[in-house]
């Protein structure tokens, strides 16, 4: 798949994710893309479906099942606007997905977005038996950062979920 | 919580994942228990719900907060008969789970059933934000691992998910 690709779908990401938001969630978006066609999409639903695993990446996820009637999806590629959790590399691993394109790395965000104080996406990815999992991150990064609490940022204790 | 009590919910959990091979999955089942209630159960279902992400736990956890209204369960235990894998474990942390009890080790058990190849759910824990979740394995630990492929067993290819 072409960097355009990335870039058209990393655009559609954080159109969700600003989705996501309006509707009182956290700003985070994907979309899954098999054979040039969308077939799993969605935004981070936690508080809206009272479920703290409908992360971004799972709601996609579990769409692109109800699409393609299966529970794996070789060659699909998942696209995030942050770097997956640990929970959601381990899903996009479980699902068989291929590639994983996200928008802002770690450090540029708030490490509230996290649930663990070191391990990365590609250190789940490493230690997995899939070994056939790429991972490209920085895509429009900046643009995704600016989605959500920097660094720095101190944000209301009642937002932050890891606590 | 009473070690009488473990006993009592692993042994339920033995119950559902023998439902759930019945039913054509894998034999894992799950329930999660807040003050003396069960607020959430059930068995690995993604092959029949065509969800990668439907292991026992996730599926016990988004029916916990349906049963809650909400996304966090603090104070609340997770019963699974095998050690939770990556995903299922970070699921636990951000929903706020405060303790988790399993039955067979991933030692006892083939390592299909895991998604990496040396991190265990202590590792996730440890390794986590919250450092208030507790971890007890080996509950009833030979009736739980008699559920599955062990060690030095030969699965179906076509059964081994994560390949």
């Amino acid at each position: 798949m072409e960097r355009e690709d990335d870039i058209t779908y990393i655009h559609r990401a954080i159109e969700l994710a600003r989705q996501g938001e309006s509707s009182g969630g956290a700003p985070i978006g994907c979309v899954i893309v098999l054979d040039h066609r969308i077939i799993g999409e969605g935004h981070n639903s936690v508080d809206q479906l009272h479920d703290p695993t409908a992360h971004a990446e799972i709601v996609a996820i579990r769409r692109a099942g109800a699409t393609l009637h299966r529970s794996r999806f070789k060659g699909a590629t998942l696209y995030s606007t942050l770097q997956p959790c640990g929970m959601c590399s381990m899903a996009a691993i479980w699902a068989g997905i291929s590639r994983i394109v996200y928008g802002a790395e770690r450090d540029q965000v708030h490490q509230m977005y996290f649930e663990d104080r070191h391990l990365q996406t590609i250190d789940y990815i490493n230690d997995a038996f899939a070994d056939d999992l790429s991972l490209t991150g920085g895509v429009l990064g900046e643009a995704c950062a600016g989605l959500y609490y920097r660094p720095t940022d101190n944000p209301p204790g009642d937002e932050q979920a890891n606590k």
